[in-house]
């Protein structure tokens, strides 16, 4: 009947919006179960299950077997980590595969039949749960003593599939990949050229005294090839070339010319490269989730024109205002931009809204929150209209800063003057003192600017909050410290007592002073330029980050399991694992394993002399034991070395640079409003495109499920 | 008289054009003497001259007093240097700045008076020749055993003023300053915040075994700085953490911290600012050098239509072509050029030539030649033709790329089979053989391309005339190496006999095969787009590469005053110094020395037992050994990393990436033209703005010593 029919418009129209608000696709079935279906699996709390599940089972290596998850990392002195029993964590893994099971079939019957045989990535999700259960049933049937793990590997799969930023950024990655993978090339050819050329150079003599650079890094071609590899990176820059450049200074010219070619050439090459690709990336993203969005507030707009008995043949489709309303009733929505279009509406005092209308109204979901702070208190009395002025004074503020510096520098000096000292010689009383007076201060500081400004303004500036907070918790650590120990009097290093040593109270209450000092960033201009680039940038940056941990993860599960038997620490004869070891291997410090691991080639007295106590040390000494593992290991670091410190860092400096041009050039055209917070969309709102009417109706009638009249 | 006149106009227009095709400024005299002068003064051999007499005043450095210009380095083996006698490099040095004299004497009397005191680099210029003179007088008068010499750090000023280019980079640099001065100030307040929180973190604990941290890496604020400056250079990146890592591996969050905010978000920053500054540089100096063409243009023209009697209120003004022609003829410029007017002269077969027509005649020289490679030869006979097509193929290059490629491949065969055997044992026949075939193959293939194409075609390639070079080098080597040493045969490797052992000849010959097989480059595309970028960027580059240059001299030279005393080689009581030390610190390398530097504060022993032999070694531990010179050698070290690996790193990339954009982006618009070879400007053309009449009208009425009639 019509009445269905107008139910189902309805339904339809909300979740047409919803989609729009979170610039979802509107590509899924639009009958009334599918609808009830879509709205429930988008909603806040299944959503939430989706992404526990998935932290919980990227989790469960922190607990599996060969876990290493203790306070201390070196090897002597820490107690076994807790050895879950066969059968706890893979009755989690079930769990979380059972839940996976329940999402791909509610995604792949949402898109319907046909659209799921062109997505690549619901295939992709059903084969790795495949996979991943025919390889927990194998572990069962073993009582979890196998070796081998394949969905352990798979798991950062979950991660990825299920953001579709993470899938977005990866289709862009993938792109610029042929590129890339010829600037590789050319770093291969150049690699394997002049490693030609080396060993032809540095040949063996006759004179056994004479070929000291043969014998160290040209002994044959895998051993050249990997100096001048680890060469690329810079780590062994000195050290490779001394040999030749102690016999004959023109040898340094062989070295230089690779350096040269290699890492200021080929290398920043790789950065135009993917800079290039990157140059339009952050504009295009944010353009085509403007087009999801009009997108689905022109379908909403479509399906409520629907609902009317309007005239075939009428021109115009119209939408009426209490249809609209009855939908905004519905629709989950940020309640200030709820009220917004409520407002325009009743301003509108129009009964039928055209599609443009229609789409205008909803442009207040493009605004954000543009925050007005509260106003200040009106007093009455002279006197505290003029304490409203002075401690409502930015030269106020600028004084707290001076204050907060000072208190700095004082640290500072005592930290110099007992740089020296032994701990029992240490007087506590000239900080104690000196920090209890600047706490004071800043208490002070704090009530007479809530004075000056009321408490709600006060707070609504988040320098302020920042502020306040910090002055509270030096406040509460103060009372606590006088509370335990007393006033500080000369001579004051009372022993230990409670839970924490005076002498660690005060540091805390040291660290806490240091890091309110940031508070004096807003009021400087380029910080405050560059503080909110690098805001903006960790924004983008989350899809290359999660990225990172999925490519992350499946190399540390795969050198778990590459090297399990190889890395047993001396003396010590537990296995040990390398997740630690990879989460935090930077970009940054896999160089310099890479390097120590070429460089001292299962030469262990030179390894224990240095860096006897850490595991990661001990780790690699491990490995080098076992030359059969070398080679593997070589091919493992090599890829991670690539993957990580060549090609992750050159995304990240194109994102920046991309960003921070970006709003460079914006900042010459427009003055900085301090008092108003612009968000990223609306800041991109003059540069984008607004999408067609053509096109979007084109994009309508191509969707699989809803059917236009017109 | 009118005749004198008009021999001045045409000398004038004569300056003008060739101004204007060396696209230097119009701004000199323009009386008759000024004008003889002006053209002795920019004569090929008087610029010659000054060039000699710069690079002579340079390299005097490697001779001067304390100089280490050796083979080898190693200063156990090594000969003493040779050490001038005092009064020769002073005379040489003297004959130097009577050059200077004479030409700084000249340009201050081309510019002219009144311009003089607006020219900062002249007043320089005569300010530091004083200085040097007077330091000169001082240094003779203590017979040449003065310890500071001054003149020797004001030296690369004279490289400096000579290039306008490099005083136009120094510009466009001296302009980014303030930004990158923000950059380096929050650089300094994130290392001084996390100084302290680190001091705070790791500070001195009464159980001496817990604060391994503390005593190697933050006793105290200078060593606590160094230890994370040091981690901002990623050097010490995995030895500083770990005796607080191996204590908690929480530690590890502050190290994660300071070097991803440092290291990539501040870094990279740097790297964006500088970019951003730079994104105009090439198109605006191009743009400039037009606007000098132009002018020079246009500045001919109006004195050369001052020539004719024309009447005062004519509209227009002309130029008669005789008096083109006269002026050309005396002109100084390239043949090809000078011809294209001519013949575009006679073409226009007009009488007058209006402003327009004139400057179209020389945009002659904004073309650069478009070669035209010659024909092929047309040979009579049915056979010759068939040759002509087999050998002339495309197909038949890629052939010879194979071949070269197998070359390359018997080689490496050849070393990988060859590396562990002794030099006694090694059969040289195999090789010899191989390549003995290879080359007459190369013969083969040069002398067919030569009969398929012509001499003339075939020299007229570059890749050709590579090819032929080293294919006729590689021919001579075999010859002498069979003259000398017989044919290959069995069990061939002869004693040592002439110049070079057989073993040094079969070497040299394989590493100009590996160079030779550099001729597949122009084969493959994105290679071909790679190498053209670098070669233009090497263009570009120049004038930073001086001011490099410019910076390692005055940096040299101040570390070897220094550091004088301080350097005393162990078991060699002869000083050394400084120069070659820093003539091989690329960037990358300083790092690595400041490392070693930082880390083993006067550990004698560990420092003698890695590296021995180098002297540059020696210099640091020389250099350790004085606990004064420490803190001086701290700043100097600081200041060059920031100089050549922070700043100097960061511009090459940003220049990098605007050559590579800008090459890429045309890349996309235009199809390679492969057989016509176009010049920097030319492809710049259709980007470029051209200089309106009237931009060039008042800078003519702005010109201080020619004064226009209209």
């Amino acid at each position: 009947g019509t009445g269905a029919d107008n139910d189902l418009y309805i339904s339809q129209a909300i979740v047409f919006i919803e989609d729009a608000i979170q610039y979802r696709s509107i590509n899924h079935r639009v009958d009334f179960k599918s609808l009830w279906l879509y709205r429930w699996y988008y909603s806040r709390t299944c959503q939430c299950i989706l992404s526990l599940t998935i932290t919980v089972i990227l989790a469960l290596a922190f607990i599996e077997k060969p876990s290493s998850l203790t306070v201390t990392s070196d090897v002597r002195h820490r107690l076994p980590a807790w050895n879950p029993p066969c059968g706890l964590t893979e009755s989690i893994e079930l769990l979380c595969f059972l839940v996976f099971m329940v999402d791909v079939s509610v995604k792949s019957y949402l898109v319907g039949w046909e659209e799921f045989w062109k997505n690549k990535w619901l295939m992709a999700y059903i084969l790795t749960l495949i996979v991943s259960l025919t390889d927990w049933i194998v572990s069962l049937s073993f009582f979890c003593a196998e070796n081998v793990r394949i969905r352990r590997i798979l798991r950062p799969f979950f991660l990825l599939q299920n953001s579709s930023m993470m899938k977005k950024t990866l289709k862009s990655i993938n792109s610029t990949l042929p590129e890339m993978a010829s600037v590789v090339l050319l770093l291969a050819v150049h690699l394997s050229l002049f490693t030609m050329f080396a060993m032809l150079l540095f040949a063996r003599t006759k004179d056994g005294q004479q070929d000291k650079e043969w014998v160290v890094y040209f002994r044959n071609l895998p051993e050249s090839l990997t100096s001048l590899l680890v060469l690329l990176t810079t780590a062994n820059n000195p050290d490779v070339m001394i040999p030749a450049y102690s016999k004959n200074r023109a040898y340094s010219i062989f070295f230089i010319l690779f350096t040269v070619l290699g890492n200021l050439f080929l290398m920043n090459l790789l950065t135009a490269i993917i800079y290039n690709q990157f140059r339009g990336y952050l504009l295009k993203s944010v353009q085509s989730s403007l087009f999801r969005r009009r997108l689905g507030i022109r379908a909403a707009f479509e399906v409520l024109s629907s609902l009317k008995e309007t005239p075939a043949n009428a021109q115009q489709s119209y939408v009426s205002v209490g249809a609209l309303l009855q939908v905004l009733q519905k629709v989950e929505m940020d309640s200030r931009c709820k009220q917004g279009i409520m407002g325009s509406l009743k301003i509108c005092s129009c009964d039928q809204l055209s599609a443009a209308q229609f789409q205008k109204l909803f442009e207040e979901l493009d605004k954000d929150a543009i925050r007005q702070h509260p106003p200040s208190p009106e007093y009455q009395s002279h006197f505290m209209q003029k304490m409203q002025f002075a401690f409502g004074h930015p030269y106020f503020g600028y004084l707290g800063n001076v204050v907060a510096l000072a208190n700095i520098i004082s640290i500072c000096v005592v930290l110099v003057i007992d740089a020296d000292k032994q701990p029992s010689e240490r007087d506590d009383f000239f900080l104690g003192a000196i920090n209890c007076f600047f706490i004071l201060y800043y208490l002070l500081e704090m009530l007479l600017k809530i004075l000056a400004m009321g408490l709600k303004r006060y707070l609504s500036y988040p320098s302020n909050r920042f502020d306040g907070l910090l002055t509270v918790i030096l406040l509460v650590l103060e009372i606590a410290t006088f509370s335990v120990y007393g006033f500080p009097h000369p001579g004051w290093r009372p022993e230990f007592m409670g839970l924490l040593s005076l002498w660690d109270m005060v540091r805390l209450v040291n660290m806490f002073i240091v890091f309110r000092f940031l508070r004096i960033i807003p009021n400087m201009k380029f910080m405050a330029l560059v503080v909110t680039t690098l805001l903006d940038l960790v924004k983008n940056l989350r899809a290359f980050a999660g990225i990172l941990v999925v490519v992350f993860y499946a190399f540390a599960i795969t050198g778990i399991m590459l090297f399990k038997g190889a890395v047993v620490p001396p003396g010590n004869a537990r296995p040990k694992h390398f997740f630690f070891f990879f989460l935090f291997q930077t970009s940054f410090y896999i160089k310099e394993v890479v390097v120590l691991y070429f460089k001292e080639k299962c030469d262990f007295m030179a390894l224990f002399y240095g860096h006897f106590q850490a595991e990661i040390i001990c780790c690699i000494f491990c490995l080098l034991s076992v030359n059969l593992i070398c080679r593997w290991a070589k091919i493992y670091f090599v890829a991670w070395w690539l993957i990580s410190s060549v090609i992750w860092v050159n995304l990240f400096v194109a994102l920046l640079l991309e960003n921070f041009i970006h709003k460079w050039d914006r900042r010459c055209h427009r003055e900085p409003v301090s008092d108003i917070e612009y968000q990223r969309t609306v800041e991109l709102i003059d540069v984008l495109e607004e999408p067609t009417e053509e096109e979007l109706m084109e994009k309508l009638h191509q969707h699989p499920h809803l059917h236009l009249c017109r």
